[in-house]
């Protein structure tokens, strides 16, 4: 059997893509990791993007850690922390490795609350960290008291209130949130005014019935109205949900996963599980904000490529004109221009997630390795730009490529498996 | 001095160009009709459209007259209502000759409460009924206990929360929410998803710091969010209290009104200040609900066209695909036509209202009578269909074209005046 002999490779993506269409992600719950990943140790801390030793971490992924072992408790400042971590009692993982996907460094721990998003055609389970706002947060390496502060509030006040209210509503309709997002011109990676702004809409009636006004009401619709990205995290878990319906398809090489840890970009192929291929992260194109430039940049890092993988994101640029602005890569002419080049390395069209301004078709969807290789056209990433040092933040947003030499080696390992 | 000589007349468009460009629409009040209104008097009905006589009113707005008349307390009942109307013991006059603006029927009574919209660069302000929300209306004629309690609860409840908010917050930049709408694909006059939700984000966290939870809070915030189309009536006194700055200019051509009561269709001319040019309404052009055809259907009717006098509705059907497959008039590529073909009739392009997806042009804006006589282009509107039957209310949606005739009546009234 040859490498382009279609039926086997082409019926087992077939069946790939029927799956992730036909996944119905919905939004379910507000529980502690420890609650719905009864793996997770008490001692693991899952970190974005492939596997990564203490050691080789970029700052702010260190810095995260810091932050989340004394979130943790199991130290009471960072020097102790710094020692904690490495006398090696704790576990470090990657999110995806428990169903789990986190933006920029990632970091969850056992008591972290997290949007448990559920497949109701396929059964299985997604979690995503909430997000933490703007300014000074963990997922960007900062790790002071007022982020240790704002992580409690998140779980003890925001967390047990979206529960509460997502348990009235009996779950969100994801699939329909994000169609309905895509036509408002949100990619769901670098934009999500619309989905923030329709899960406000969808949540703010119950809540108003469930939690004392005027506090914390008052500060907890502010956190749900105040920040344009809380919708990436949602979009993250629900594309992650989707994208495992095609984990483990013998012979299928559509793409599974794309993730970075800030010093290496990963993916996984779906014949080949939970295997990753990786090859350095590399540094994103964009925009700076004022004061910092590339040299300040870290490494790409982060899970929330998930939504690329799926079909959202620069694979979607042509919905959002405003963020192919944003993002430094001109107007709408240009923003096509990505979609158009995605369409060339994918096997699908979601039929659900439609482009209206594009002849109506669904997203580009299902990165095929073969087709990857073939072109040498790499998937587009629309990415915020994370300052190297931790806790400085975000600098800057841009698009990032993903490097051909991780699907390069797919293949090989691929061909290798059933060749 | 001939009709084509262009430089008074272009002079004077151009003065009312950047009026409307520079306006600075914020909505700051919900108040009873009679508090900012004091020129409404104690036994006056307002209605939309240029001015009608009872006889000649078509059913749902006799109908929504007869409601009004015992909203207030003048009659107890639908048959006294009727007495003491055709007892001419009611002045009936167009919203638009007190600055306000109302969907369908239009009808304002001096308890009504009004959003009241504040033009911060011109001082001028404009009015415009809350949303009633679907069902059973005043606004299509329905004029039931049911129908009056809801105006009740609007009036007393929902109408102080409201304005309470708004004091908080000081006030809603108009201008910024309609450009963010219009970019996430809302034309803003069949479809408000994205502005009721921008809307509802921005009033919320106030409303539950000045509203007891669980109730009134719980039905506010269900009433904001539960109808998609709340934002049409504050973007038509938003474009109201825009176009008024162009009302009145010497020797301008443009149009500063469009406005329908069921039975004429009007158009008023900047340069001839308050008067109408009338002709019969047009029947639209759409899709029915399951149960309804052409048959059932009342001439098109409403205020609401002044959002096209402005350049969004049917002008700016570019932005919203999915509007145009609601309408029944295609896709993006067919929107745009629409777009395209208003280009033709207007003197400028918005410089704040972006149409992101047509080459980041400004909506076409500043209908010229001249070009439309000239051209025979007439402008679209974008419109709900009413039953012709006072109550049943909205059974379809499509698209209607104004008369040319009123262009034409204008034109001739414009060169007997200035030529």
């Amino acid at each position: 059997m040859s490498l382009t002999s279609p039926t086997p490779i082409d019926t087992a993506n077939e069946q790939a893509l029927q799956r992730i269409y036909t996944a119905r992600p919905y939004l379910v719950a507000v529980r502690p990791a420890r609650e719905f990943l009864p793996q997770l140790g008490a001692d693991t801390i899952l970190h974005a993007g492939p596997p990564v030793a203490w050691e080789a971490m970029c700052g702010p992924m260190q810095g995260a850690i810091l932050g989340a072992v004394q979130y943790e408790g199991w130290a009471a400042d960072l020097q102790s922390a710094q020692a904690f971590v490495e006398s090696g009692r704790i576990r470090l993982q990657p999110c995806h490795s428990l169903s789990a996907v986190g933006p920029m460094t990632g970091v969850i721990t056992p008591s972290m609350p997290l949007m448990v998003v559920e497949n109701r055609e396929h059964g299985n389970r997604a979690y995503c960290t909430l997000n933490e706002g703007l300014g000074k947060v963990l997922r960007f390496g900062a790790n002071d008291a007022s982020v240790l502060e704002r992580l409690r509030w998140l779980q003890q006040t925001v967390a047990p209130a979206l529960h509460t209210a997502l348990q009235r509503l009996g779950g969100i309709d994801l699939r329909v949130m994000m169609a309905q997002a895509l036509s408002m011109g949100d990619e769901m990676h670098q934009r999500n005014v619309a989905g923030t702004a329709l899960l406000g809409q969808a949540l703010l009636p119950h809540l108003v019935r469930t939690v004392p006004a005027p506090e914390p009401l008052g500060a907890i619709a502010e956190y749900l109205t105040g920040n344009a990205q809380f919708f990436l995290n949602v979009a993250m878990a629900a594309a992650k949900v989707i994208m495992d319906t095609a984990v483990g398809l013998s012979g299928c090489t559509l793409v599974t996963a794309m993730a970075r840890n800030g010093t290496e970009f990963g993916i996984r192929l779906s014949a080949l599980g939970e295997r990753w291929f990786t090859a350095p992260a590399p540094m994103p194109q964009g925009l700076y904000f004022p004061g910092f430039s590339a040299s300040d940049a870290n490494p790409d890092m982060g899970d929330s490529a998930i939504v690329e993988t799926l079909g959202l994101g620069a694979f979607a640029m042509s919905a959002s004109p405003a963020v192919a602005q944003f993002l430094g890569v001109g107007g709408w002419a240009e923003a096509r221009r990505y979609t158009e080049e995605m369409l060339e390395i994918t096997a699908g069209r979601h039929p659900h997630l439609l482009l209206l301004t594009f002849d109506d078709l669904g997203v580009p969807c299902g990165i095929d390795v073969r087709k990857v290789v073939e072109t040498a056209i790499v998937p587009w990433i629309n990415t915020g730009i994370a300052h190297r040092q931790a806790g400085i933040g975000q600098i800057g947003a841009g698009v990032v490529q993903a490097p051909l030499e991780c699907f390069v080696q797919a293949l090989d390992a691929f061909a290798t498996a059933y060749l």
